[in-house]
């Protein structure tokens, strides 16, 4: 089977990337690799613990650079602790949200920056970079209606205005454009079914994968 | 009365930093000046929750960029919250370690680099400098049994190598050495009642401030 691959998911609200996590991570396990499911902020013991502080409490809770930070501390600790460990041992990780993430939500829309987010970035990931990136792309409406659906309670991001979400969109699609060899961009308004499909699509062509 | 002004205390375990806080702030006081007590990690209600964070657990709970990350949103969310909002309201603001500290613990000794640390200074704290920063000074055999006589329970800095405070103390005075306006170094190796002399000495002298 392939060598260990980092496959990471990003999107708005509601675009759909737990799902589609679990399905490829499925197909891929009946494929019979080795897949290590995870997420940010969180996926090791440390960096869960600081995500309780990132997603919980009221929208104003830290400014947007006090967030940047948190966000590349639990960032360190999952890179460290998960992401590395499980690459090296030869399981692909499959990831819910990455550093294209915090470009688009505290870089772009939350104003902390570019070149100050790609500065963390480094420091907290070093030269580890995604062999494919999966932006799940959903009209914002649709998104918010979904997350909202949600029984789960809402998280912070989810409270922000309708403009913050429209940028947030627009800076996810503005980073696939601009990173062409990284990332695909699926349609998520569609069913689970054929986003799921045009996933493991993706991951055939991207990434040379035999996958049914 | 004199302006509001920003002052920290700095130096490894043991030093003596906050009784010599709570001294300075009493003799303020009886000066008629308002002043606020601060420490970091900490001195915010955000601040105080990644506090928790940084300074429990085992001494190889967080790697040193982790570390690193961690104290700068705290400091950010103290500088929002706390320290520029005091300041604003006339206050004396005495704080018990700032950035140096981070330089010393993190960067020096810790081996995240200086580049990086002073980064991450001027990212938490923009422009914010101390008016006036008392390094106290004490060998580290005798920060380190004063530190162990506390009641409080070991920090995980405590639980570092005798080399390690070496080279903190090292930083630390390299870094008065390297600021001589912005800071004096105070012998704490002398009784509580000498030391606190000693640090309003350095006030009167380096804020211009009249002190009994």
């Amino acid at each position: 089977m392939a060598a260990a691959r980092f496959v990471t998911f990003e999107g708005g609200e509601g675009a759909g990337k737990s799902t589609q996590v679990a399905r490829l991570a499925a197909a891929l396990a009946d494929a019979g690799v080795a897949v290590r499911r995870t997420r940010e902020p969180g996926g090791s013991l440390g960096a869960e613990e600081i995500r309780g502080l990132i997603v919980g409490g009221a929208a104003d809770r830290w400014d947007a650079r006090t967030e940047a930070l948190l966000i590349a501390a639990a960032r360190r600790d999952h890179v460290v602790r998960t992401i590395r460990p499980a690459l090296a041992a030869g399981e692909w990780v499959l990831c819910d949200r990455f550093t294209d993430s915090t470009m688009a939500y505290q870089g772009v829309a939350g104003g902390v920056g570019r070149e100050a987010v790609d500065w963390l970035r480094r420091f907290a990931a070093d030269d580890l970079e995604p062999d494919l990136t999966l932006v799940i792309d959903v009209p914002v409406a649709m998104g918010l209606a979904r997350a909202a659906a949600r029984a789960d309670g809402k998280h912070r991001f989810e409270l922000r205005d309708r403009a913050f979400h429209e940028r947030l969109r627009a800076a996810f699609l503005e980073i696939a454009a601009g990173a062409p060899r990284r990332c695909a961009v699926v349609d998520g308004a569609a069913a689970p079914d054929a986003v799921a499909a045009a996933v493991r699509d993706a991951v055939r062509e991207r990434l040379g994968v035999a996958l049914p």
